[in-house]
């Protein structure tokens, strides 16, 4: 609820494109249209380091940010600033990994790491402000329309499964360890993002907690309504050897970082045939509210979304 | 000692015209110079809630971070994010109040709010990064050159003395009041700057954790060493008034957030007069290291600076 109070936080300014609500605000700076965005993780509600080495969590960190920009649209990455909140018990080579891990995404990514804060904090936080030059038409929230098609990248549910293994213990065998693998270093969807952008998307956000609550969000923001068919969610291989639900996991599990998009219907001709991108569904106007159908029957919504933070 | 693993992050890119180590980076964007700064600010590591008003904590978090702006030259505030870790148990209001005395001092900087993120924390967490527009030649901490004079803007100690008149309870009288009230509400030195830098200002860094300390960052960032009058250091007539030795506070104190500048004489000289900027000493070879003179006898380094985080 306190969230709610950001947005009002914006003031008009001709340098600002888009204010906050989105997954990054949009600058004008220098003839140039920038996308901004920041994230804090906190220890014990973001995570837990004994779910992960330093260095993944430092990936996934910088991961959640660029997963940010990647759900504007077409941005390369540019800047970022990393602040950090370390308890005095934290061994300086945990610190050395994780500052290693997301070095290592910073440098495949094209971001320079150009500045930060350390402190002192009691529990590990960390917070990232990272910019990226948006290149043509911005994905936004609020842009879906009725009639455009509702497509998802990569697979859903993985790493909400890969949680659920750590909570028990460690993974075993292949398909576990690709789940595990999954909650602990997200890809962001830069290289798809641009392809989308290119093909005429412009409607579309990231799936940080879940796609339930990301289609809501869409959803909200365009005042549309959406009509889901469960059984076409993409599933990995892993996921449905894991679970004999997989699609439970695939419409309400957290952390999966893939994007959402809504995208009219030649749009989404273009991009028919991209092994990576799946059709899930349709915009429908708001009266007919969000249905999700499984096999051609409704079905009820997902109780909650399984994020750590929920 | 982990702060040292920052600067490490770096990575060289044709867009950063400076990295990491001084108060800010500075961005090449489309044409223009921009500066960008990060702070972090934890509870009951750099303030405790019973010694200010949430409005007062939230102009303070936004005034550290134009200050890191002003230390840089003479840069115009564009946009900030700002992420807040919340306790369960922080009053709504108190956020409100918060957020109200951040956004009062963003409209009258001219800095736009453009997005953040709101979490769970078991502190008060508070992180901003700032960008904003460079003019002309930054200030630069390895800039400073022996014969430079060393220039300091507004007043020393006052902050400090503040802190400790609220340690022991509160304010009586005006002189007590102004010095609280120096604490508190810091005044970013912007419109100071951009004089200093178009008086042809080159180095110079902000007095975040007292005089003495951002003495010794400049000297050793420029490999130099300084020789400083310790009576001639500006003190409030309320600082005067409160402590039988101001200078201590002035020498050591931290959170005052007033500019530290080298000026070469000829800058000094075009700057000679302005009642708002004190003459304190000279840049000199590094050989000779940094002595402070009080009434022409050498006196002792102070054992350590006041900041609440020493």
């Amino acid at each position: 609820m306190l969230a709610a109070l950001l947005p009002k936080l914006a003031q008009p300014s001709a340098r600002v494109a888009l204010g906050p609500g989105d997954d990054a605000a949009l600058l004008r700076i220098g003839g140039e249209t920038w996308a901004a965005t920041t994230d804090m993780l906190v220890e014990n509600v973001h995570f837990r380091r004994r779910w992960s080495p330093g260095r993944d969590l430092g990936h996934k960190t910088l991961a959640v940010n660029l997963s940010d920009l990647a759900a504007m649209g077409d941005v390369e990455p540019g800047f970022c600033l990393v602040s950090a909140g370390l308890t005095p018990g934290t061994p300086v080579s945990w610190v050395k990994e994780f500052y290693a891990g997301f070095r290592a995404l910073a440098r495949r990514a094209g971001v320079a790491i150009v500045g930060g804060d350390t402190v002192r904090a009691d529990k590990l936080t960390f917070s990232v402000a990272i910019l990226g030059r948006l290149q043509g038409e911005p994905f936004r929230r609020d842009g879906a329309r009725a009639g455009d098609r509702i497509l998802v990248t990569g697979t859903l549910g993985d790493a909400a499964a890969g949680l659920r293994i750590l909570e028990r213990g460690a993974p075993r065998g292949a398909a576990q360890t690709f789940l595990v693998r999954r909650f602990r270093r997200p890809s962001p969807r830069a290289v798809w993002a641009r392809r989308l952008a290119r093909s005429g998307v412009r409607a579309g956000l990231d799936i940080s907690d879940g796609f339930w609550r990301s289609l809501r969000l869409m959803c909200g923001a365009s005042g549309m309504g959406a009509r889901v068919a469960a059984e076409r969610l993409p599933v990995s291989p892993a996921l449905r050897k894991w679970s004999r639900r997989p699609v439970d996991l695939a419409l309400s599990g957290g952390e999966d970082y893939e994007l959402m998009l809504a995208a009219s219907p030649s749009a989404a001709k273009r991009l028919a045939g991209e092994s990576w991108l799946r059709d899930v569904g349709e915009i429908r106007p708001r009266r007919e509210g969000i249905t999700i159908f499984e096999r051609g029957k409704k079905r009820e919504a997902p109780s909650g979304h399984e994020h750590f933070d929920a």
